[in-house]
């Protein structure tokens, strides 16, 4: 019979179910197939090839599979370590997705993510970000496959306002990638902290309408079970079952701390789990008991995580660290052995992955995804031939990524001896140079000592926001009061207190100040029903102008005031001490489909007067631009001429009067 | 100022106690040492040199400093994997060590592991081995610097039949390496478990009057501690400062179980302290916690352990390993950051190995050993430049050993452009995969699956021996128990008891055969004080014979026999099942200063009559030799005739009666 191609003279490792080995064995390929495999004379009899390649005695193998990464990120690689997980997303990483997270961004991380995949030895993996068509036009493009997961989020992302337009846009993106030769699109609800029940139902229907996978973050930290056990009486995996997420083809990443009860729910459900032992020790996440989940029957693959928590995307060093950490946290050395753990890189993973039908083992009827290694190099020599494990031994324990010689997946060489023939690395690193360029510029303005000092002291998440604002003196509330009544405008909430703030000013104003801020609430009656003290950082008052003495400023909440006020102002040792209290109507309404902070407030020490100030979040320029326009508009609606506006805070109103 | 080297364009992180970074910076080499570091403008107005190098702005620092490791076992990488450290130590490595472990095996060896360290820019190691001054050799021909330390255990090694020779040649060794330019020498009495109280006196004693280190392994398993409390009521490090060890200069390798007593300990006796996270997570001996000894104030340097434990020699996978490890064992993402590892190893390394004067960081006046390092790989893209410190967690986190492109040790090139310039590596290789071959056929006849299934089930330590053995019909005791006394023969040791063996028998005889034996222990009034039973595998009679019908034969002691007959003869089905009975007299005695067993046995069921044994245990074929003629003479000393000796064990006696 006459085929595409016939690899001869390989010691292949099938990874099929029986662990078949052939040395010399033989592949034949035709199209994107694996028509047959087995000795190289049996083969050879059977088939005449258009290419027969000579692989010199190499491992020919099923390509590696990561189970869980989230390519992109590979922009953000080095880009802050060593940090809480807290301080990590919410001081870096997330603002510069916020900033810099574009279709383009997410591309070209995507392409650099690929390169380095293929040359260590991967042809499939699981990815989870935002833009995720982008993803997966990128891997299509860089030949590779993978199971490519739209975020969905309670937040705004980079990609959605919010989860009903993510939604609706992973909806149009399952569509358009549904039956891809490459490509299995997924979606993805990120983890029980960033979601909803109504979010977890939604996607849990929506993987099982498109019969796709649904890729979720599973117990990750020991603070997310507890925070899940103190809301709801249970784990994670009981609550997301009973959201009915379990109906769906689950990959479940991390699952670091789970017990026996829900690893047997798992198993029940045939959800896969991606084992990432390199980002769970960095990130101080702790050891996933992957032996026991192995021991009860689950699909437990091996993953990397993103490269900016890693921080590459070496498969053959996750492997060896996954063999390892069996080993040493079960206190048994024969616990996760090699064939066990490449099994769990291959076959296995894809099986996690929901994709075992198509990939993850050499076997008639799969896919042409499959590597060369080199298992001669000084590094990995003597070869001792007696013990056919030993393969798997010398794969796992000694073998660098950069042994893989070539790479073909769906039939197509993505490497031949060392060379990608599908992407060009040195362009891809010039681009990535720029973004790096433009973002250590970036967090250079960020990063204050200021902040560090706040940080360091902070029990709770530190979260920023960027806000439009303008501020406008006014004589008297009453015809705001009453434009507010107007049917184009919708009152969503409505609160009355009083605020006592207390900024600490510093030499270096560049650093901002720090707000130590009490809310009184003040009831209808007029008595004080809480008090609430928080810590805020707050920036130049002034990121951006826009027209109309609108601006776009920027503050950092830091955490619930918990110390007192003497506390602070000994910690801090500010320069100097401003006081302003202040009574406050502050209405939540919508305008032109539009959320805004209107507040009414009234100056009482020092004594400047009575102002109106609106407010509105913001996540990106055009998005502020947009909002800048509408305060204009707002204003000019309530009722008060945006003439007199003054573009600062109080502090700086007090100052000058 | 005319010098012979100044490197020029460089990311000079010197490692020096303050972190000093230059970039651009240089270094000016003359000869063998580093004559300034600095600001490159600064530099090149100082000197003019011969050789000028533009290292193309990569990271150049100081070598990396493997601070424990047994070089010559790159000889046995992968020769078994995944097994009970006692399966793998007696079943595997010893054996080998014992057959292969010659001068020329320890040269090859220790030349492959240079190699493969210099490549992945180690520049200086501490080695524990046999022949370590074939060791020493090799490595200064390589041009590598290292810390040999000569293995001294109680029991006989490859290279002294017992430790009062290996005293004495180490005394030798010392002499002849010490003040070379790239040796060290070192004493290693092996481990508490390995040594005598003895043995640790008189190491500690040599290495203070040559005032060279001393090396040896501590705590590596719990194992290790239980058995010492449970022998001495102490934990390991009081135990060996009891005996003086901690008056030199220690080198303690592993640690990983000693609590912070034991740490204030080492840190006050300035010990330095070999963290090897790789081999202790692999030989699931557990996690060091070395952010807690780091705290007190210890230096810690990081090892690969050697390759046979690894599988690798990669300093770059251990660093990042020890970082991984602090932050997931402590539950902190801060701890142990990049910065950190990376002085553990280099300067902190060097220190722990006593050579901090020479070695481990860029500074004037210390030995040029310096690595450059590539950072721009794509797996190690972008670069931020914004925090110096990321330098430091590229070097950990996304760093591959390949990166390292060049390697100087003493002001001499190693690596030029990846291309070695001291070893010829497919030179090492084909020399490797001799050995390799030898070593599998070898392995081959001792694998029986008899073994294996006998291994499953023993609890303790299989402990192989080598017997001299020759057995003589003979009418009467007497003339024997009265040439027993005299005085060219010393009794050390005699006892009396009643022998029952249950031998089992397999169709295929080449795996030998099952012997359960019970010992019942006959007082002088014959009452019977003491039974012990255990099992033993038999291997062939006659694994070689000697003139007379003095043969050599084989047999592992696998294990105390803790379950009934009953149970071994349904676990183990054997095809035969034979049983004996002996009275038996047993001498340990000295003859021409060798320790001999000589049995006066009665075979009882079956009737086989009376017999002389003689048998001595031995480790080496030139032994065994000398062993053979010894025993044929000492039969004719106590007055029997050698012509009746039958060469085979009592069931084939038996058999044949």
């Amino acid at each position: 019979m006459q085929i595409d191609t016939l690899l001869t003279n390989a010691h292949v490792l099938t990874m099929d179910p029986e662990f078949h080995q052939y040395r010399p064995g033989a592949i034949a390929i035709n199209e994107s197939r694996i028509l047959a495999v087995g000795e190289q004379k049996a083969l050879e009899k059977e088939f005449t090839s258009r290419e027969c390649i000579d692989c010199n005695g190499k491992v020919v193998m099923p390509g590696l599979v990561n189970t869980h990464t989230h390519v992109p990120m590979s922009l953000m690689r080095g880009l802050a370590d060593d940090l809480r997980l807290d301080v990590w997303l919410n001081g870096y990483i997330w603002p510069v997705e916020r900033e810099y997270a574009t279709p383009e961004f997410v591309r070209l991380g995507t392409k650099i993510s690929c390169a380095e995949m293929i040359r260590s030895g991967v042809t499939c993996f699981a990815d989870m970000y935002f833009y995720e068509s982008e993803v997966a036009q990128a891997t299509a493009e860089a030949g590779m496959r993978a199971l490519c997961s739209q975020s969905i989020l309670k937040f705004p992302t980079p990609d959605a306002r919010d989860y009903e337009e993510a939604l609706e846009k992973t909806r149009e993106f399952i569509k358009k990638w549904k039956g891809h030769p490459l490509i299995v699109p997924s979606i993805a609800p990120h983890s029980v902290y960033t979601t909803t029940p109504d979010i977890l139902k939604r996607c849990a229907e929506m993987a099982i309408e498109f019969d796709i996978p649904l890729h979720t973050h599973i117990s990750e930290t020991a603070l997310e079970v507890e925070n899940m056990r103190n809301d709801t009486g249970m784990p994670v995996v009981p609550y997301v079952k009973k959201q009915g997420l379990l109906e769906a083809k689950v990959l479940a990443a991390h699952c670091v701390h789970i017990d026996e009860g829900e690893m047997r729910t798992l198993v029940h459900a045939n959800a896969g789990i991606a084992h990432n032992p390199s980002s769970n020790l960095k990130l101080a996440s702790g050891i996933a008991p992957v032996w026991k989940m192995l021991e009860l029957g689950a699909n437990v693959g091996i993953g990397t995580d993103g490269p900016a928590s890693n921080n590459d995307l070496d498969m053959f060093e996750e492997i060896r660290l996954a063999a390892f950490l069996a080993k040493g946290a079960s206190g048994d050395p024969t616990t996760l052995p090699a064939q066990q753990a490449i099994e769990m890189a291959t076959r296995m993973g894809a099986e996690a992955m929901h994709m075992g039908d198509i990939t993850g083992s050499l076997e008639t009827g799969k896919a042409a995804d499959l590597i060369l290694v080199d298992l001669t190099p000084l590094h990995n020599s003597p070869n001792f031939e007696r013990d056919p494990n030993g393969t798997y031994a010398q794969l796992v324990y000694a073998t660098h990524g950069s042994d893989v010689s070539d790479v073909m997946v769906n039939g197509q060489w993505l490497m031949r001896e060392h060379k990608l023939t599908t992407l060009d690395e040195s362009d891809l690193l010039a681009q990535a140079a720029v973004y790096a360029k433009q973002i250590d510029a970036f967090l250079l303005v960020r990063e204050r000592s200021l902040l560090s000092k706040l940080v360091a002291i902070s029990s709770t998440t530190e979260e920023e926001s960027f806000e439009i604002q303008s501020k406008v003196p006014i004589e008297d509330f009453t015809p705001v009061l009453a434009a507010l009544k107007k049917p184009s405008v919708k009152i969503l909430r409505e609160r009355h207190y009083h605020q006592f703030d207390t900024y600490f000013e510093f030499e270096d104003n560049s650093e901002g100040r720090i707000r130590y801020r009490e809310d009184h609430f003040i009831e209808p009656d007029g008595s004080t029903s809480n008090v609430r003290s928080r810590l805020t950082l707050i920036g130049q008052a002034r990121e951006r102008s826009f027209p109309h003495e609108v601006i776009l400023s920027r503050s950092r909440y830091l955490a619930p005031a918990t110390q007192s006020l003497r506390f602070f102002r000994e910690y801090f040792k500010p320069t100097g001490i401003t006081e302003i209290e202040k009574d406050r109507l502050r209405f939540l309404i919508e305008y032109k489909d539009t959320e805004f902070f209107v507040n009414l407030d009234e100056v009482i020490n020092p004594k400047l007067g009575k102002f109106l100030e609106i407010k509105s979040k913001t996540w990106s320029l055009s998005d502020a631009d947009h909002k800048a326009h509408l305060t204009a508009e707002l204003i000019a609606f309530l009722g008060v001429t945006t003439g007199n506006a003054v573009p600062e805070d109080y502090i700086e109103v007090a100052r000058k009067a």
